[in-house]
């Protein structure tokens, strides 16, 4: 395990919206994080699909943690903004955000996120998302 | 209380995520929707403030239901997509969203949303959308 | 006029793009600029409305500049992103652009944007803009 | 040539803005358009870059007849909005952008674009586009 996963898996693990939704951080490479999250009736919008605030909530982080992979030390990642297109209803077994970099940046980096749903061996796209993320240094 | 008003209270409730963040729906009016979010350490990204994502899922709601109140009788509304720019940190003591319809149209809808933060009497934006949404008609 | 408004039409006038589409700036203060454009053969699409990417062009530079008004000296602006909803066939007897800005930073600006069809005294919005612009120091 | 080849390049060619911005129709297949652009004074911003909205406007352009490919006959394809990030300065020998559906639909249709700016062998992503377009019936 890098010092990079370890560092990304202190972040997930601080945030207490990611053990609300039960999101689980399951991928980190440079350029490139996932993370899975299971259908729960707790995450659900009024039809029982996943809320489409939950699917954007585990792409945004996707995001923004594939952004640190490429930040340098010392220096964390903020969303300044971003867009998701939301394609199918949010029904699977198991939902998978991935984040990518596109646009490597010393102050802005662009990245696309993707949310696939799996069930019985099918994947589908639910949404995909445009985000732009911002490089600060810590403050310390 | 109007039969929207009924029919949007109902819709609110029975999603499972609104309740898992402690949302509330706090005002609702044709063409706006007003949604109300506390901080709570459930809630949180890796730094203490309201993530992005529950900050997110209150303001596509706020509009999803602000495209409703104009929506003919026997319809829905799915988002098709938004855009999000977020503006300072979301920290507060309180966070309302608001979802405005701009344009209301037969099959698509665009609203503009908007998250402020409320602390001691001040009021600061903490988040911008731009959502696209989508009337269908109820299967029966 | 002020040095802001000297400033902003000689960069208006040293963009090609803006004589090739005819457009003219007609306002500026301090967070908020207009640029008018007129209907011609040469910015239509294929059904002869104007082109989407006319639009776009007047309403970015609008919100571009209208971050300007509010930069400190010594620096320009450069957009990163924006997103547009088109919400009627662009069709009227003049365009008014109007870029305002929402949230002006230190690094990044906030504005939005809005198309406004002018014809025999109507106006109707037809789009719609949300934009993310970046302060940076001029190179000397 | 094929139908739809032929139907899209009569339909570019109806475009005045098409033509007033130089852009050429490269490149067509289901579910992927191409636009080259060539840089000239006519289309910059005030430091002699190719203007954003000229960007902008062939990559739309790309996207929607990437979504046309895949329409059904007598159909036609509106943009109901887009995203775009600027990556780069758009400085290049020649500028392509690549229109590509990512999900079709049968009223609407998701794509993604991206410019890339050519200059001697090199090829630099400019700008980067997610695309939300509305299948509609050709009134006749």
């Amino acid at each position: 395990v890098s010092e990079m996963e370890k560092r990304i898996a202190a972040s997930f693990s601080a945030q207490g919206l990611m053990a609300t939704l039960g999101a689980e951080l399951v991928f980190v490479a440079p350029g490139e994080v996932r993370i899975a999250l299971s259908p729960r009736p707790e995450l659900t919008q009024q039809h029982g699909y996943i809320h489409a605030g939950a699917i954007t909530s585990i792409v945004d982080n996707a995001c923004g943690y594939a952004a640190l992979t490429l930040a340098p030390a010392g220096h964390e990642v903020l969303t300044v903004e971003f867009k998701v297109n939301f394609m199918r209803p949010a029904s699977a077994d198991r939902f998978i955000a991935i984040g990518k970099v596109i646009k490597p940046g010393k102050t802005l980096t662009v990245c696309q996120g993707e949310v696939i749903g799996e069930r019985e061996g099918r994947r589908e796209s639910v949404a995909l998302m445009q985000a732009t993320l911002i490089i600060v240094a810590i403050d310390s």
